[in-house]
């Protein structure tokens, strides 16, 4: 297709936000053109603000307006739950049953992707487990996840702190005839008693 | 769920986008505070780019950087091929067979949207008529389209003028813009005189 000059450039740089094709970039497009003048100005404010004023907490790695996130400014530091991503807090504020704080990883040991232990914060994890009395692995459960949960459970083990994996058993809802078999697997090996 | 100001801020402003929901503009929300620096500036400047430098060609409508389309400055106007909006133009010029101009009515007649026949570039199109031979009405073959069609054959056909309609190739409730090649080439090449 051929669009004029600043249509086409608009086009790709929506292409690049993730599983948006050209097809999907050029309705965007058209509908940022068609938008009201303060429509367009409020999508560029805000694009601004995220990028100006959105941190990483100096502690968890949350994102924050501040220096510090408001689960490390409110709770209690003796339980940390340790997530890959700040999206991963989000999802998991959810549950509200949580009353610990996180720790932000930002990424997971890959080696297909070059990312070693020290390239994501384990190092800033062991500066904070002064007076932690349990670490929760809350990593995805794929391989990437499970491994780095592993790496990390190996060196806070010998500590003498209590470390956790949440489990892995069949999503709430879903049905046995179409789990797949990894995931029945694990959910007949953990099972609870009644 | 709960995000910080900012985030929650983008991502109202990315659901104004079409089809985009919650869940979705908070994907391109992160993705848009994980990019490059680089990136953020590009898309910012490409909307500021799209929104100060696209108008509409004074003569047919079509969107333009300059003051008239490049469709226009460089075709006979012999042939003025009749669309509901910019973005139809961008899809039939991938036929390449039609060699004539377009007239974008940027809107078609709906009683129930209170669009009537003032309300759309109709006045626009009667007066560049002169030394027309042929006009091709491509609106969308949905009820609006075909009653915008009607109502456009009914004023130029007492001037002697030859009126055509796209061919009911397309099938019956879809958008011209996604239309596939070739079910336009045939909607076009077997246009019928009205």
């Amino acid at each position: 297709m051929k669009y004029i000059q600043p249509l086409a450039r608009l086009i790709a740089e929506l292409s690049k936000l993730p599983s948006v094709g050209e097809k999907t970039a050029a309705r965007y497009a058209y509908a940022i053109l068609d938008a009201p003048e303060s429509d367009a100005e409020a999508l560029i404010d805000a694009i601004k603000d995220v990028r100006e004023n959105v941190h990483f907490c100096r502690i968890c790695g949350n994102f924050t307006e501040g220096d510090i996130c408001e689960i490390c400014a409110t709770r209690k530091p003796t339980t940390i739950c340790v997530v890959k991503e700040p999206r991963d807090i989000t999802a998991l504020e959810k549950v509200k049953g949580y009353t610990g704080v996180y720790h932000v990883l930002h990424g997971v040991i890959s080696p297909i992707d070059r990312v070693g232990p020290d390239d994501i914060r384990i190092k800033e994890l062991l500066a904070r487990l002064d007076g932690v009395e349990e670490v929760i692995l809350a990593t995805n459960p794929d391989v990437e996840g499970e491994a780095t949960a592993m790496y990390i459970a190996r060196l806070i083990k010998p500590l003498g702190i209590k470390v956790t994996r949440i489990a892995r058993g069949l999503p709430e809802g879903s049905v046995i005839e179409y789990a797949d078999e990894g995931t029945l697997m694990r959910a007949l090996r953990s099972r609870i008693e009644l």
